[in-house]
């Protein structure tokens, strides 16, 4: 294979240190277009004929349908599956199969290949982020009403709506589906042509392979198309921070869960049991997709560290940018589907979230603003106020409301009855009409919009 | 500042891990104008009184002006840039300043002020990485025809020449800057007006604040608004595959400027000596550009583990997210500085450069190639057959060229005298004439095109 | 300062660049002891005289007063705390100052300065871990009996003491400080003397400033000695290890603080309130112990990225060693420091706990335990019964003990009266007197052992 | 399996998401091992009877050599390792079987398994560091007088013997031994018994269990038992750093096997071809223990974050604890495999080294230390007027020692003939005796020492 150098063949470890047919066998729906695309255009190119590009092609869709049924074949010795294939065809048609490699090196091909594949990952992450975004937009509808603790530093802070709520998630689902496009423009230019590093001397027409392969256009410079692994790490990216999303989420699902939150119960399908505690029901799938996203960083960050620093162009060190990639999309993929699993399968207790809501005087801000609107004090006054109030009501062990007239003139005396009308949760929520606000009006605005970005009855 | 709720004022390690001043004052610049904005919205909208506003813009603008000659003042009681803004704002004009906080919350202010900085770093990013565009097509232009060898693992492939080489960087220049803007288009949105985390019930003008600041388009979910710190992730990301670039061309330098590689001279200005031995010169420029892409990488990381896990809405975790990104933005750009000096200033030994080109069967492909255009032999035999050439010749010790026919002959008798035409560096690199090979016809179009884009003398 | 070789002064951008004194003079105390350390020990080996080495010490001496009086001067033409240092000192006493540069170099100083500094760190953090130990103990000794739910996958499994719970901590910390005493043995080798990197021709005796340094050993090789920063690695692990442990501790706070727990409430000292609501009390200090959680990981990862690769000896990467260093020993100290204020200053509500814990049939497993014991049936049998007795209470919304005899005999007619013994939190609790258990009389037994190791009144 | 209450049955996405036996059952061997010393405990303890432990430890060793021969079936519905295992005991010898899940859970039975399986990584990484080191002595034994270039910034310093830089490695390894060897010690730990979370009210024997496990202790809180991951923490975190010093002997290799420099041909068995390029002879296994460092680093970086802020005791997360260290255990293992197969193997070019010492001005500080000792000048004065003899030898392309006497004298008159003596690379590396030291006859005590510790033939 790699001519007539070689006096000793590669030891033991070296197969194994070298071999990377065990996970890039996974390319091999993209080796076989990009190899089709590549011999169809040396015969367009007269430069092999159009016999030799017959009988390739033919071969590789037999290997295909070989791929299909039985699937790759891992033997060490070929390396990857480029050799794997290629060694098939010789088989397969004879000597022509060696005219498939003209004028293309494995490190254009390799590029381009996995450029294919990751496009296609980045395409299925768009398809599972929108099913998300389906869930949440319908549980969204469902409780934009639905009145809850809002937090932050996980301390009650004021109501919100449980719809409002999930729609940041959706806000979230937004940006990465933006991201992956932004990647996916970014990658879709095709390296192949560039050969080793240099380009090549043969006749070729760029053009044809970009077009036949879905791409916008062939790159522009051949030691940067060898070399150059950012598609894979703007991949990486989009899918660490999806990932860190779907945690966030996560995490409030498994607090929820929690006997003392019980905010929501998971769906039985996506829970598990104790071996010793027969009680038990856990939200395991959160779990698991709070894990995944350490394990999405720790691709990613194996990426960078393996790139940086290497010279051009092509070092075998890239080799290591497929794993990563690979358990990132798995890991991702599985996250995002059971994620939409759970918002489509929890079951809220909103009675629990309303009761959480009137807890904590997460009104008190109503009653500042009360007192900034009507009694005309400022803003950083009317703090003041409001916090003596707390106290009060807090050392008597009261909600807000139940203060007397009395008792509220008595910190202030701008204080008047129409004050206990702002003080529920209801009212609070309903105030909160400013744009991107948890009013319920202003939630279900939101709502529509989506249903219809997302083509959902409406 | 917190109300009259506490009974003990926070303890020495609080004010300590607390203040966030000592480095969230570079915000100053962007929370002037962020409040400037926010007060001028809430006159207009009739919230606070036009002499109100004037009073307090009048201050806001005192303040700029002081801190603008002294600096500002780090006082950890304050806790951060916001408090220290408006507790001299209520020196300066009495409770009046009270106001400036009506209908806001810390929350979105920060957010707010946070999205300005990260955009004007990326807007500073992106002119020094066209700087270094420029300084790159410079050097490229200037070398279009200077031939080295090509590496691939470090080993010599295939003549390239140094133009070819220096617009691989271009192209990874290129993809740094879309990746910028592609952060700012998706960080462009305005959170102000979201408060606290559920929005306000005063009736603000968000679209009056999202202009005067310069966003496409107001946040549309309060929650996430306040939550959301995938602007600065996006820019790390981006600084990160930046840094990652410019430690490949660190390391080719370092390489490069070596003894027994010998092909560049750094400008005396951009390297050190040593304290012990005085004929030291060392590269420490591309040395710094390379250790600083791993800081990068190390801000990244911080930030994305913190970011892990977090629920909604607001958390104090979320403090830490300055200290990472303003560090990423230093390095990055003395990295990207001290880089572009290096490329105007490298002094490039193009003897040292083609001498080396001309070593190592640089030009094997050239004799495989040739093997397969004139004699129509498979490209999987041509190789076999050009393995055998080089083996003999590096067993006498001479170049390719430097067989003689019968020699070459004896190996395959298709072989003849035409065949030498093909195998000096010259002609190896005009033949790689495909598009983005490394043919100097080739390189001098794509430095056209570079230089038109960047708006450069052409 | 580097020889009369240069024609060009460092440009700006390299001063910036290269300049490592605005974080290095962090170093000063351990670059003036190691230089007095030095000078004495090259006029013991007659190399300098002992006037020179009197003038030269006087010197130091002097400019450490000075230091610690008004600090370091930062002139970044000095570039590094050596170079300032050893300016200052030609000005205080002439050209014999040039001879304490003698037979070492900026590569095995620096190496040395930095092994001191962080030798100074570990044994901080071992003395805040143990502080926070004692912090630790005590509340465990105060709630050994207090029961409270213990958690799996956040639900309720099976009823724990907090003593226990607190006691997991005791553990985690210790294994801290063994991380802390190994990476201290591994670091605590001398490399002065190792010059620029192949040691020096001058006869000096390391294993005089080994000692006078506090060192166990000269290093054995000095081409490693001045590339190893492994035991700024060692460190930054053992900092991320602890930081991690603590951030276990305080996700438990934030959680137990939230209203639905109500498990805790944060001393007012290290919480702080909200802009906007003024009700709240928000647990800052752990949520920034958190977070700096993910700011010590940035680091070691930091450090990690910049070392890979680097061929011997010293390369300028290095300089970017500190900062992560110095970053993570502030964070990580801050962070032990503000942990132990909250273990000391919480105010538990176990009336709170004590509730939770007999909901979420917390004692099931207890049955199922009862059942093997009592009636001799397999664990996974009786665990399936258990299952379904758990099931009928949860559908009559009763706790387990509510259930009548009748009822649990329906299920399985093994069960008789004594059952209702297990079922209590108390006594499932106390059967829990395995080694390691959660029983208050074993928890008791692990906090005298604990007490006598950390010296603690007994 | 999760006794009787669950409705649904886990969807698809629950069984791939939530199954680790893919994975976990690398762990098979270290499982049976446990659970045959659980259960022989039990019944040394009366809680099971000796005939079903009988059946138990007989049906254990069945399964075992089914395992052995057959590998471990991959049934998704039974999870994992240890509900596989217990299934097929239940169907090889009936109820009984469910006696061995008594007084203990799947937490401290995978947290047992781990640490076993863990242990035995490190005794393997010990062992293999340990055959490296082997290589590496025996190589610089060979080489500890040929003559090579130092570098520090890649550039040439100071002339060093190839085996004092080889022995640079061996202390690097003897670290990662040290840390391998503190990581077990802290590991040794048995954490059986610890149950679910609180231990367990069976009367066991930890003691027992322990010893027959060759753990040193039993883990002294139940909580901290099965939440805790510290072992395998160390364990990637040795496995980095041992990574590190691989990448950097490998950075080396790859630089020195490059034409410009020559220094090492690699071993054609961990070389390999081009497919496009006859000539090329990669240093591919090299390059790949470069990459491999990056995803360990990766590897790290993903458990870290996974266990970041996690509260106790299990949570699922925590199953995402084994793929990054099987991962890691596999790439390390290749790892140094391949690099002992580098040191044995590499030729190295001894005669380049010795050439390319000489240039580049390597013994520039032996004139400036000539200067101090002989002419008791000032180091910095001498390190000055070393500097003016290199820029002149420099202007006039000669070696320092090419320059006339009256000309060094033209620099400073104190120079005598005798300077010369001192300019040659033999008596610049024969000079640099001290500790650690370059000097041959100190290299050959290093290699002693270390021949000595590993027990090789002196």
């Amino acid at each position: 294979m790699w001519g007539g150098r070689f006096a000793d063949g590669p030891s033991a470890i070296m197969r194994e240190i070298n071999a990377s047919i065990p996970f890039d066998k996974a390319l091999w729906r993209q080796d076989i277009a990009a190899s089709k695309a590549h011999v169809a255009m040396l015969a367009a190119c007269d430069i092999v004929s159009d016999g030799d590009a017959e009988a390739i092609i033919g071969g590789l869709d037999t290997i295909a349908s070989e791929y299909e049924a039985d699937g790759v074949p891992e033997d060490w010795d070929l390396e990857d599956i480029h050799m794997t294939t290629e060694s098939r065809l010789a088989e397969l048609i004879g000597p022509a199969a060696g005219r498939l490699h003209t004028a293309r090196s494995r490190n254009d091909q390799v590029a381009t290949d996995f450029r294919l594949w990751v496009r296609d990952a980045i395409d299925q992450a768009v398809a599972a982020v929108e099913a998300l975004q389906r869930a949440l937009v319908t549980r969204a509808d469902e409780h934009a009403d639905s009145i809850m603790p809002g937090f932050t530093h996980l301390q009650t802070a004021q109501p919100v709506t449980l719809g409002h709520h999930l729609m940041a998630y959706y806000e979230m689902a937004q940006r990465d589906i933006s991201r992956f496009a932004d990647a996916r423009h970014r990658l879709n230019q095709c390296p192949l042509g560039s050969a080793a590093l240099a380009g090549t001397g043969f006749p070729i027409d760029r053009e044809m392979t970009t077009q036949a392969l879905g791409f916008d256009a062939p790159t522009a410079n051949s030691l940067d198309a060898v070399s150059d692994r950012d598609f894979a790490l703007d991949y990486l990216q989009a899918a660490a921070q999806c990932s860190l999303h779907l945690s966030r989420l996560a995490e409030e699902f498994v607090i929820w869960a929690s006997q003392p939150f019980g905010f929501v119960r998971m769906p039985d399908a996506l829970s598990t049991g104790s071996s010793i505690m027969p009680q038990k029901k856990n939200p395991d799938a959160a779990e698991l997709v709070r894990g995944h996203a350490g394990r999405i960083i720790g691709c990613l960050t194996s990426l960078m560290v393996t790139m940086k620093g290497l010279p051009l162009a092509y070092s075998k060190d890239m080799q290591d940018d497929k794993p990563p990639v690979f358990e990132a999309a798995g890991l991702l993929g599985l996250s995002i589907a059971a994620m939409t699993g759970m918002v489509e399968g929890a079951a809220f207790n909103t009675g629990r979230m309303r009761q959480a809501a009137e807890l904590g005087y997460a009104t008190a801000t109503d009653l500042a603003d009360w007192l900034v609107r009507e009694a005309d004090i400022p803003f950083r006054e009317a703090h003041h106020i409001t916090g003596a109030a707390v106290k009060l009501a807090e050392s008597k062990g009261v909600a807000l409301e139940a203060l007397s007239l009395e008792e509220l003139q008595a910190i202030d005396t701008r204080i008047d009855e129409r004050v206990y009308g702002a003080l529920s949760v209801e009212a609070s929520v309903a105030a909160r009409a400013s744009h991107g606000g948890t009013a319920p009006a202003e939630v279900r605005k939101r709502v529509a919009e989506a249903r219809e970005r997302l083509g959902m009855d409406i």
